[in-house]
């Protein structure tokens, strides 16, 4: 099969790459649709020194499982594996296994080939009215609505979203919905004119910005948390939604002064986020900047690297 | 007056030294211990640029208050000063008021003196079975009250609490109390011994710390942080206790990996602390390291900076 693969921070179509063998429990995907996240886009700077197929956006086929209802549905799926065996996966938090493995990051091969095997337990059907271009959008999606997981969201709070690009864009929305507004700053006006969803403010003065209720951070940078620091009102609290990666020199008096709360956010709810998405409601659509067959995946990387783009889709079935 | 001078990193006795003007709402106090803090130590270092009066932990009369029945009786102070007519200030959050001063730290001389003047709503009157070196301790004592404020913790939580000085056992001490049980860590063997009380434990191998549910930093350092960080749970707790003052470089991935929440913590509940300390309960005079004449404050001052040297106290009577 064909499958993409990173190794050296290059990145290539590898032909006649053996099929996954699936594991009792997994069911082998053939994937319609596949996003490229920042993450993966990290991958290939060599984040984790990684090497192998890299991928965890996808909406596909399933082709085996060990449940005949399973085979031949549409399913999107989380990306993390859990040992199964820890106190941590018996109570639900497999994400937070320590000896998890993730789909396209950590130990496991992605979803960029024409087949690829998940844990059954890991997949949700896609209802009908989903077409194939929203579903892909589950899992980032699903990762703003773990910020209303996380903390109590009340209509009137105000918030204020750091970061304009995919995740920073579906936080403002989701929140947008549960409180009422929220504000996005960002620097391209174009973008900002293109992700305008009800209640969500994209030209709102600095000024104004400031004792905010709530800052999510979706910058995915430690000036960002900075300025989130800044922005917050005393006792407030900070989400950081995007990984921060390496070391970096940073002042955290104002956090212990203004008494500020700061919590890490990573993967969401997927069935909350499939539900929003058959409503018709977060037109994700308006995301897309680019689609790409797989054979021109390397392409699709370097558009999705540049500056200001949103999210690229790349399609097997083209 | 005398009053205890800091200026351009020197500290000195100024004997001559006008009494400060009492305006109206406030009480002319007249200290009769006062504690060395942290941050004492920390404007002698030249934090703020500070230059004045310090000192904020005291115990004293009211000589002169608007109110009769205030005056003669013996208090201990909240430190912060607010605008009094900002939102904050009228919600009862004068401590972020965005205008405060506080008491031999900001804006208005500190307690270092033979008269320092603070507003009656700030003082509560010590009751008789309080001694002075005990309610001294009211501040810190407060602030340590502010964890079980900020968060929910309950009996059989796992807690490790990080830095073995007078904020770090003293926080150990009231989660112990509230939780049952708390680790503390620090490197003093013979300041462990000393800070003994029940259910606090001082000699749990690094390896048996691991998967906190919270982890209470009061190390005052950037690298204190990063081992909370490390030794607390996927989505656990760290309060942040101590300022950590100037710019650190450090990694804050895990935060987001693991999805911690982070809580900056600072003054505390003086209410509290004061009936803690009435049933008798909370040892705080084991604390004590010395107690110097304010004529020999800045000797006080050099054994308050000596490593592993916990409260040292000066008397305004001998």
């Amino acid at each position: 099969m064909r499958a993409l693969l990173i190794e050296k921070g290059q990145i290539r179509i590898a032909e006649g790459r053996q099929e996954p063998a699936r594991p009792q429990g997994w069911a082998l995907i053939r994937p319609r649709l596949i996003g490229i996240c920042g993450t993966d886009l990290e991958l290939l700077r060599g984040y984790r020194e990684f090497k192998g197929v890299p991928g965890h956006e996808f909406v596909g086929d399933v082709l085996e499982a060990d449940s005949p209802e399973l085979i031949g549905r549409r399913v999107v799926g989380e990306i993390n594996i859990g040992c199964q065996n820890c106190s941590r996966c018996r109570s639900g938090l497999q994400g937070h296994c320590g000896r998890r493995r993730a789909l396209g990051i950590d130990g496991i091969d992605g979803c960029f080939a024409d087949r690829f095997v998940l844990p059954a337990g890991n997949l949700y059907v896609v209802p009908d009215e989903v077409s194939d271009e929203r579903a892909v959008f589950t899992e980032p999606l699903a990762a703003a609505f773990e910020i209303p997981e996380q903390l109590h969201i009340r209509p009137g709070m105000r918030i204020v979203v750091l970061g304009s690009g995919k995740i920073g864009t579906l936080c403002a929305w989701v929140l947008a919905k549960v409180a009422g507004r929220a504000a996005l700053v960002g620097h391209h006006p174009e973008i900002l004119e293109r992700v305008r969803y009800p209640g969500v403010d994209t030209m709102v003065p600095e000024s104004d910005l400031a004792d905010a209720d709530l800052v999510v951070d979706a910058t995915g940078s430690a000036s960002g948390l900075e300025s989130a620091l800044r922005l917050v009102r005393p006792r407030g609290t900070i989400v950081i939604k995007s990984t921060i990666a390496g070391r970096h020199e940073i002042s955290l008096t104002s956090l212990v002064t203004k008494e500020i709360t700061v919590v890490g956010s990573r993967c969401g709810p997927f069935r909350q986020a499939l539900t929003a998405l058959a409503t018709g409601d977060y037109p994700v659509e308006r995301l897309v900047d680019g689609r790409y067959p797989m054979r021109r995946a390397a392409d699709a990387f370097r558009h999705a690297a540049a500056r200001g783009a949103l999210k690229i889709l790349v399609s097997t079935e083209e």
